[in-house]
């Protein structure tokens, strides 16, 4: 008898993190060890008391947010619940924290499952920068016309080929996406964007937000960003905008795995700031 | 004809300041110069071209943030009003911005023109502690009754000896103070506490929050705080709770000073949070 050729079940778990993007180097783990990635699976991996490893629904840039990253690791051990979630926390970085774990079907996949995800920029637009909020807005200092940004930004619907959206850098295969909503409004001081799409190309959002900012000073007219698309060209949009107020709200799956709120598990927008 | 011995007209003007009280070692001035006030006196002296102190309202604890703090300086140089707050914004650390200045009388004086000054603590009520508002928000894990807490904060109104919530530290001349509001309120994951005072003790708000959480999670009946003031003990308290949720709002002062909102420059609750 070898006791080490015995089956082990492995069991699969999902959770939902949020962190502050501005204090690592992005999601995806590097060598150096400063990414969300990497600080999660050390984690995990005291806690399980083995090498563990973690899949996100989305791979967060250097100083995007996430209110609500999808994740799923697989672990042969068995552990409380509350185990995954505060002696996870108790090993992570005050700007990182694990709000919910819960078992998956072993068929469950943080990022081939997700039917879409979703995205928030949060815009300071006053004439005086940020200060207790820096780092989590962004910033523009001149006025905007939010209700030509909103139209502009309902050229975006539906799929298109976004490669005037697109970064140089970006490895997915096709620059065609589906963007099922993309919404500016204004609330007091702050501008709020929010979009839904099956999946980003690289600095999508970022790049979005920067041509809408150029319709929301004046410079181009709201029919412009139909242009833009068609020209399929980075060249002809706006440079890219700061990260600062980017956030990664969540992700949608089917009801049938069973994750919160059927499956749809993104952040709303709270209604609290000092 | 000796030009130096004109006499150079002074100008004051007050500033409305914002900042993160985690980046810093309170407002006021310490040697080593990592404290708010010697911030903005480097960044002011800058502008200026000449040494320039700046006196301020309330002088904060470290860790403590401020919405609206009060602050005057006097100069003998003259700038247009953008270079006090643009000019001097470029000198600031991101986490602390003037968010506007103004000429005012030169009987003005931030700090003993005072008629009141405004606390509010932002406690995060979450099993969960929280990440990307960690150090700007309290953190407390327990549920708590909001209306036992509202029911004990009334008990702290109007002219009281505040000695069982001042610290050992404390060089203020009385512990007599007049609290002339204490509320306490839920909003959603989140307990709001708002106090205004003609003046606070050292450590007082976070004191009195230490306190009003032991009736919250019940500990002790609303009734106890009463008791708690009688007593005059700082040892009948509860203990000092993080200052991570504290904001200075702002300070009252006459109409006559022509500040901005007639004088009562209090930040409200905005109405916004990722």
């Amino acid at each position: 008898m070898r006791d080490n050729l015995a089956i082990v079940p492995i069991m699969r778990f999902a959770l939902q993190v949020e962190y502050d993007g501005s204090a690592f180097q992005g999601w995806q783990s590097q060598p150096h060890g400063k990414t969300v990635q990497d600080h999660l699976e050390q984690a995990l991996t005291v806690i399980a008391g083995q090498r563990t490893q973690a899949t996100a629904a989305g791979r967060t840039d250097t100083g995007v947010h996430a209110l609500s990253q999808i994740v799923h690791f697989d672990t042969e051990v068995e552990r409380p619940l509350q185990a995954w979630v505060r002696g996870v926390n108790a090993h992570l970085p005050a700007a990182i924290a694990v709000r919910w774990v819960q078992a998956v079907d072993d068929g469950f996949h943080a990022r081939f499952c997700a039917l879409s995800r979703s995205y928030r920029y949060i815009l300071f637009n006053s004439p005086v920068r940020p200060a207790i909020q820096s780092g989590r807005v962004g910033w523009y200092h001149r006025p905007l016309d939010v209700s030509a940004m909103a139209e502009a930004a309902k050229r975006l619907l539906g799929e298109q080929d976004f490669s005037s959206f697109r970064s140089s850098q970006c490895q997915a295969k096709s620059p065609v996406k589906h963007l099922y909503q993309a919404e500016v409004s204004r609330q007091g001081e702050y501008v709020i964007f929010e979009f839904r799409a099956g999946g980003f190309l690289h600095h999508m959002v970022r790049n979005i937000v920067g041509a809408l900012l150029w319709v929301g000073y004046g410079k181009e007219k709201p029919e412009w960003i139909a242009e833009v698309i068609a020209a399929r060209d980075r060249s002809q949009a706006a440079p890219t905008f700061m990260p600062d107020g980017l956030y990664f709200t969540g992700v949608e799956y089917e009801a049938r795995w069973n994750l919160p709120n059927g499956g749809r598990i993104i952040a709303p927008l709270h209604s609290l700031q000092p």
